[in-house]
């Protein structure tokens, strides 16, 4: 049996080793077991340090019941077997999260869009001005952002989340979108010169995260997508997906938002230096998010495990997704088959690094915009792959004749 | 200056040219420009043969214009220069169909089904029996299908165009979706041991593809998509792309709705002995149509020059949709200016067609579903682009700095 899927009967039993009324006061169990649910307090930087720990330890495997259940009703409908591909398989997979077949259809998406500064920014691997993160904070809340337009046409919210914006945010009248203050520092330190933030620090990051699904889905979120923003992130990206993977920095480095040969040679030089000088432990996630990651990163990272732990899909954006999503595996590698890759971003470390999460992306047209894009433009695709199986007749109601 | 103004006059020195009034009486000439528009009377066996050589006249290539006013437009919205790579051109190519910048989003979008039948069924290369055309049209008309669950959702409509289904189609009391009865034959020869269909059949049919395309055009759909149904078709269609591509039949053939190895080999020994036999002119597009091709390949070639005469966008499905749109290249190629390839088909022949076609796919999930699945898809991203380039704020409003 495959070590990510699990019976109901096992889930039952590990539920009865941890009893949901001996956990801390943010309760964030299973939103499909119909246990307790709990509106988080509001998270700053001095959280429950168990919050991490009692996450992991509630993410649970999928449930192989419901997911055969599916793989038997996709064969009924009226279709040729397995002409939609992974799109069937997707829908294997929402069964297994929801742990019903056919599974909810997500129409409560949430678009998180974790914003933040890099210390390394100051190397000058970026031609944006660091300011452009609080810039693009202020588009997102005005509501003028590709990913808002994009979130609107999906019936997405859109959440930011200052997890750590080093300039300050321009005032915006009439607000569309929601912004959490969630900072645990403004910023990172500079990676090239030393850790980018302390351990506590990464820690905490990554229960900002977990506390803001929480938060979200006792509010009625169904399915949360992952979004970034923070100048000079690919940066950080390449180097944790470097650490994760074994890569070598040249193969990892891109031209994020588009930078010349130059900056390209000079990024690349400073993933490989701060690579040698940290040596990061790959099977430390938080060791190697510490040395050489992002607020943001941190923030996806407990997204994707607050999501996991309360049983609902999480939607990956792109190469800042997939980074952060070596965190979360590194910290527990079920909580991934909870995620769904939205797309493959052209940044070179984004293939690699969705070949090591064994995810194959829905979408793979060289986007390289961030903030949650892909994701939304993926969101349909998983939406559809739930209705397929909720809502085609079966050959035997059409009266249509089988091969 | 209005910058579409030029082409405004060159339009209409064209128009000069071929005087409306000398028209047949379905005038079915741009839509963008705002000319004449006329319900097309009901369609049958006996079209007005001048319809073909009168649409082809019709259609105009893009209009540069507005396409530079959209390339230019993206330059100045908030996000990194070409970081939606294809959706960025598929906003140019939607400003150049509509000759406006920005162009409308497509909120009528129609689904058009084309089902007919396959004489060369009786040789065995698909497992299904043939009455599964008629009840699969009876399960479209009754709304359970994969492609009305998709077309719900993406608010699109279905209507099926029966071009040749060789069954008699069951009642369905109470349908949901429209049926269009424009059969030329009721399915076509076996194409193994003759010509498929008579040339002026292959006409007629495309005909019909160009008449459904302007009535549904006359009541408001503004985006038509590919759609077909017809047991053995993708033997037809591996047998047009071979032609057209001048690919070796064992490249071409697949395993379609999913066959096993020895129907594999069948199958493309018929298709290579079928080429063989009737060497038909790739330069001929109606005759390569003739010989090998289906009814539901004429309707949708007629449907992309009908689309393409009437200035709307066409979103092709996959290799049944590929194989037809090289016979409308090969009768009109500025005609594929005005389609979007929704999907590369897990059929070996759709990447090749879609090469030759000079198309970049949108999705790319091994689907080989047929129906209008993958163009319907794949709309939202095609509606997405478009919103993007209305929608997005551009820096200066934004108040983002530029890199």
């Amino acid at each position: 049996m495959d070590p990510n899927e699990r019976t109901r009967n096992e889930r039952t039993r590990n539920e009865r080793t941890r009893p949901s009324h001996t956990w801390p006061g943010h309760l964030f169990v299973s939103a499909r077991a119909g246990r307790i649910r709990e509106r988080h307090a509001p998270a700053g930087k001095f959280l429950d340090m168990a919050l991490l720990a009692d996450t992991i330890a509630a993410i649970t495997p999928l449930d192989t019941d419901a997911m055969g259940a599916a793989r038997a009703r996709q064969a009924t409908l009226t279709k040729p077997a397995g002409s939609l591909g992974p799109l069937e398989d997707l829908s294997i997979q929402l069964a297994g999260i929801a742990g019903a077949c056919p599974p909810p259809v997500p129409e409560h998406p949430v678009v998180v869009v974790f914003a933040a500064d890099h210390g390394v920014h100051a190397q000058g691997v970026s031609p944006w001005p660091q300011e452009v993160t609080a810039q693009m904070v202020a588009n997102f809340l005005a509501g003028g952002a590709v990913i808002n337009v994009l979130a609107r046409r999906v019936g997405a919210d859109v959440v930011v989340v200052d997890a750590g914006v080093a300039t300050s945010i321009p005032a915006v009248p009439g607000s569309t979108s929601r912004i959490l203050s969630r900072a645990v520092r403004a910023g990172t330190a500079d990676l090239s010169t030393g850790p980018a933030m302390e351990r506590s620090e990464a820690e905490a990051a990554v229960e900002v995260g977990i506390a803001v699904a929480a938060e979200l889905i006792a509010e009625g979120a169904d399915c949360l997508l992952t979004g970034d923003m923070g100048i000079a992130n690919t940066t950080a990206s390449a180097a944790l997906i470097a650490a994760f993977t074994g890569t070598d920095p040249t193969a990892v480095t891109g031209r994020g938002t588009g930078i010349d040969d130059d900056t390209l040679r000079l990024k690349t030089d400073i993933i490989a230096r701060a690579l040698a000088r940290h040596a990061p432990d790959p099977s430390d996630g938080l060791g190697v998010l510490a040395a050489v990651g992002g607020l943001e990163h941190a923030g996806i990272a407990g997204l994707i495990l607050g999501a996991a732990a309360h049983g609902i899909p999480v939607v990956l954006d792109g190469v800042i997704a997939d980074a952060a999503a070596l965190v979360a595996k590194s910290l527990c590698p079920v909580a991934l088959a909870y995620a769904v890759a939205g797309h493959r971003s052209a940044e070179p470390a984004a293939a690699i690094s969705l070949t090591h999460l064994g995810l194959r992306p829905l979408l793979d047209l060289d986007l390289r915009l961030g903030e949650g894009s892909g994701a939304a433009l993926a969101l349909p695709l998983v939406q559809s792959a739930a209705l397929v199986l909720r809502d085609v007749a079966s050959f035997a109601d059409a009266g249509v004749s089988e091969a």
